[in-house]
């Protein structure tokens, strides 16, 4: 079944009626975030991050800059399937900005032997035709 | 000499030429909300988040909702001129998202016998005429 939601999902995203709804468009996104990361693929989560040295990662460290960087922090901090856990998002409030902008304050959670989990905000912006998030800060 | 800045940042802020201009508008409301603070004045300092329940602050016990639960807890938090110390905010990045919105990365230290400190990304929005943050997430 998830291979099912996962396709329906993508061409949801796709597709010209979804793409003017910008809340509908990161709220899966973000589905497939969580779709990604729980088969252990760090890169298909990464997918919705902005490839670009701008990037930035607010988290306990302070600022990470690029996509490059963030994707080595992620595989550093989750060197295999069971320090990955399962990943929930619960998103808590969603602001649609403008046409190319969307702000949203979640938490997260990672299931797994020892739990953790936070809050993150992130924005989301429409470049190139695309949704991705250009800023998380998580907590 | 600090009067004197913070009658021409307010006079500044009034004025239609500056009005056109979100970043500078937000970056005179946060010089504002330093000097406020700085004065031991949290009232004043949080003139500048939204009065109004759907206020989001995220810090570090998750999300508080509302303007009067915010002021409480920085009251709680900062009792007395020496917890507040000397505030200082460093912008890193500011994005005009939209005529109504800015979205700011930044730091903040204050100075005290036992300084701390960390990062924040505020959402600024322009609402009833007035820029006012809708969202601070503080870690």
């Amino acid at each position: 079944m998830k291979w099912l939601l996962t396709f329906l999902l993508t061409w949801a995203i796709g597709c010209h009626g979804f793409s003017q709804n910008p809340e509908l468009m990161v709220r899966n996104a973000m589905n497939l975030q969580e779709n990604a990361w729980n088969k252990g693929d760090i890169e298909g989560f990464m997918q919705w991050y902005w490839k670009s040295d701008s990037l930035m990662f607010i988290g306990s460290k302070g600022v990470t800059y690029g996509w490059d960087k963030t994707l080595a922090n992620y595989k550093k901090g989750y060197p295999d399937k069971a320090t990955m856990g399962t990943l929930h998002f619960e998103l808590v409030h969603i602001t649609v900005l403008s046409p190319e902008a969307v702000y949203v304050v979640g938490k997260w959670e990672l299931a797994r032997e020892k739990p953790v989990g936070g809050h993150f905000t992130l924005m989301w912006k429409k470049i190139g035709g695309k949704w991705v998030i250009v800023s998380d800060h998580t907590s």
